[in-house]
């Protein structure tokens, strides 16, 4: 038998409904092939964004039931992702990873590679044992789903909270910021270098680099912080020899937020064709899902113009930057429901950030 | 002697950074000669945005300064349009638009007519009588200019208030709504619905419709409304054979808010080639200005993937509208300096909206 | 055997903490007797605020787990009414409401009544078929709970949806509105106005009046509406002498937003005594809960003072007024634990609203 | 002749609306006797707020008509100093300080001395030798008023900028903060350590104490940080044996946000009885003016309950603070046209802040 990975993409009326997983479960899809849940959903994506929590709750639910397990130990075997925040014409929806298994033979087509890091002490969040593990971990879900072409990773990632920070310190340790919300891009940045390590993007990290360093950066991750996990989990897509499927995925980088033709080279490189800059209909019928990440950019200008994104008290940074990116993408795609995601620390240039495209095969 | 039209954009710090404006005036610009400022500015664009009233202070400052009369006659002069709401990657900026004179020979060249209708009485706004007054106004605007070829015409309109709704009540007249928020959308539309007459977009209006026909609605047309004035004041932007000048300007109608090919037709329009999506830098550089209309689609979806603009209580839906539209022609221009305005009753159809190029010729 | 009513305040971390419901219950709380759960949660209150359905959920999973029931059926047996928006100092609280019984006789104490209304069709919303099923309810929970001193009406209400708009209007019958969001108000409107008549609070009500004649109103309702429901729910809060127990409830109406001295009048109604102006700590402690309404005037004013609840397109309306009127209960009381909530359409007078206050007797 | 105080607070109806002030001035106020002008503008009081640069853009030009001088001369003489937010139901208003001469014999009343320090070099920013030379400044104040009882000190400071930063830094010199926005507070901060030395509410100060020891404040300092200055002005508010007038000031220090009992105080210290809570109309005509300092406590807790404005991303945590503190002091006083003003570092305890209360005598 050979592995094949599937991709379903559902709408979702609001974070709560799950009744388009519902549906393909009922269509035919084995819960136990889940292997993660990414979800778009239309909370502000920042510290008060319940939508996402409210999701997980309602998918951990809906798969107990299907499954016959607890919420809870759902919850330890899918990695489920939601990023908030659908700003500008951006469509809430939920992409589902599965893989199982076909008579077909190995042929190149996309891969799933799944691998959680152990948990971090506080103290190792957002250092170099965070980013040393995290590319171990990388290269071992590499090599077990035997991928030889990464494009996207996906990582999870915990963050600092007061009692973890109390619980170091009254071992003696120290933790690298004593500020929370702060903790969650430290991670999410060491967790990319990890990434960016593994996969050869960067020679070599240090301690000093994480946060500041913005020339070290990966173009395939894409890291996101939650308070509910100690450790890193880290969902590898990529293109192997010894899988099945119609299901092909590449990446660019942009190198800012209105870098249509690196969209374009994403696109392409997964077989799609952009022609005079937006995919026809039935191209855009085999986009099954684009992932991006969207930063405003530290300088405050895009080429050379200024924006506003860091100066607005009304509106979040990454909410402007999330509804620039989205709009872009959905100019290249035709289509608006596209995982843009925000929060980019060395995930991509300043300002920029890597874009990822899974795609059918005609 | 022929006339000429310029069009200068110059960046704004904020929304009292009138500097770029003063530098072309020390520059060598008549401002005489200015008949139009557009003012794109950081606001959130919906009722309680003063940055367009502190924008048009500091302009009537500034050149009742330069010109030696009173800002209250400045005012009177030249149009001053001032559109709130720079978000997603939007770059803050005034578009100055003056007439001169020149000695070379006529060519078919941008053109700029001027024409105000009679001030209306209360019950006239957002009725037939504002319709048919603004129809005449721009078929003047076209005579005296000798436009046969119109791409945008930039209305300013009055809107009802408190007092000038008991005035007319006072007097046994009856207005169209008491709902002075409202009035602005009707103003807009009846100012929109003369534009689609005089320009044979539509060919009978009636009171019924304005507000509720979207089938109804100019694909030239730009309105915002204010409560400084009781008459409408437009600007008519087309081409005429009895000008002179290297500027040139076309315009699309985009059917929906991710509608690439129309903002690439209105670029190819005015000789600019968008190539394989967006304009090289050195065909970014010859677009002098762009101006669209942004609005939510009423469906709640665009091409059947639901958006969240319309039940946002956080970021007002105009908002995520311009930020949509806004990273559409940035991935078509590479640029940010984009005029994107919201409130598109009647200007496009329901979601869509006018995209209208001025571009350098080569 | 005595009835006996019971009314628990517990806090929240986020809207999906219901940690503290559960310690009630261990703590000897029967689940079996809880007949509601109020809930002020941190959203924004409007239409987009999912931490109200994320409440219920959460809710709903642990009541059915103790219960042995499924979620649906607790959602059917108590009422869980959510209200969102802790502006300004509030925070975060359930509200948990049961009835047991004890042997100690009867007293005048707090007594919860409880009815449902039949299931309405669509074009009975908001209009004096609502209003007089409503009233009806209402003296069938007075009825059954003996109560013969009303001070507090919570009612859960239904809305319009396209579909339900659809489905009458295929059977060709007209609905009050086509605005989903306006039937809303109309909804809570027409509750209250239903409220009002059963109380003797108005004579007459008709559909006109609905929505429109804010003379007309409870003093009592506390009104909201939700999707998930076609029928009103109903809970009277009152005194009774057939019932037992330390607590007591009162109200009074707040004429404007910053009508402290009503405040006063329904704590020292409850034997609490705010002497100089805020209640000292042992009486603070003493104070179970506090419901009130916040509505901005729609005069724009306060006093002759002008406010800018109604021009601020940041921050909806409902949220200023939320903060206000929280800030002058928080006076009063030197608590931030309060519910107060939103849309009080029909429920105290324009800019003003009811305030009941549950205490324990000393 | 004696010196004597005027204090005039008037509506305005939107940022640039200053009809008020020039309705005083036709009325007879004496233009060349205005020392401040203090307003409370509707923006959000944060770092895009233009309608303080708007409001103070209208006044200067309006001052510079009445008194023959350019905007520049009355920006350079009249401390004008806007504080943005009117959040809940305050409501936006200026008021007007103006000194004058009067033949009454010199009483006890309202006294305003005035008094500028040096310019500060960028690094001097936040640091010591911004506080001591705020202090000796309020001293100078003082001395020249002839003030022995100081209530409240306002405070208008500068701010490091891109420019400033890199002047300081070209010369060698280090600056305490390259966060700009950071900065705002070290300079408020380090004003208010330089009012707390002055008048003895502090005993010593080092510069690692700005910024970092709230047990360190003010009670009497209200700051806040422009980039329009380089210098600190200071208008102190105070009672003198020299002066005239009916009017007098009080302060005391409110502990949390919902400090009742502290306005209370200064309500009575400046002959206003609040008797059971909040002051009747007679009395409340006779309150001046109420100045405020608010701000979220670090703590996240309002005597041991949660609050939410530290984690909002939709609201800023000081629109919230505003929003309580205006209720509390609407409670008290029965108005709402209060100066309650935001980032309240070093003045006043955390989570707490002064209040002045300026009342005419009976």
């Amino acid at each position: 038998m050979t592995r094949i990975a599937s991709i379903h993409r559902v709408p979702m009326r609001h974070p709560g409904d799950v009744s388009g997983v519902a549906a393909l479960i009922e269509d035919g899809l084995d819960p136990a092939g889940i292997v993660a849940i990414l979800g778009k959903t239309e909370g502000n994506g920042c510290v008060n964004d319940f939508t996402r929590a409210y999701a997980v709750q309602a998918l951990s639910v809906l798969l107990a039931g299907r499954m016959g397990m607890t919420p809870e130990a759902v919850a330890e075997r899918v990695a489920m992702v939601m990023s908030g925040g659908t700003e500008g014409g951006l469509s809430p929806h939920f992409i589902v990873v599965s893989v199982g298994e076909t008579s077909a033979p190995p042929m190149r087509a996309l891969a799933i590679g799944i691998a959680f890091t152990r948990d971090f002490a506080p103290e190792e969040i957002g250092r170099m044992a965070q980013v040393n593990a995290t590319a171990d971990a990388v290269r071992a879900a590499m090599a077990e789903a035997a991928i030889d072409d990464v494009h996207y990773v996906q990582v999870k990632c915990p963050l600092l909270t007061s009692e973890r920070i109390a619980e170091a310190e009254a071992r003696g340790a120290t933790v690298t910021t004593h500020d929370t919300y702060h903790s969650m891009g430290l991670s999410r940045g060491a967790s990319a270098l990890g990434v960016a390590l593994a996969l050869g993007e960067a020679a070599t990290v240090s301690d000093a680099a994480i946060g500041t360093d913005t020339s070290l950066f990966s173009g395939c991750a894409s890291c996101s912080a939650g308070v509910e996990l100690t450790r890193n989990e880290i969902v590898v897509f990529g293109n192997s020899p010894a899988w099945a499927g119609d299901l092909t995925i590449a990446h660019a980088v942009m190198q800012d937020g209105i870098d249509l033709p690196a969209i374009h080279d994403a696109l392409r490189g997964a077989g799609l064709d952009p022609g005079g800059g937006q995919l026809a209909p039935d191209q855009a019928a085999r986009l099954v899902a684009l992932l991006a990440k969207a930063e405003p950019s530290t300088s405050g200008r895009i080429r050379g113009n200024r924006h506003i994104m860091n100066d607005d008290s009304d509106i979040n940074a990454t909410r402007h930057a999330r509804a620039l990116v989205g709009g872009v993408a959905a100019a290249a795609t035709g289509r608006t429901d596209l995982f843009i995601s925000g929060g980019a620390e060395h995930q991509g240039p300043d300002g920029g950030g890597p874009v990822a495209v899974i795609a059918r095969k005609p």
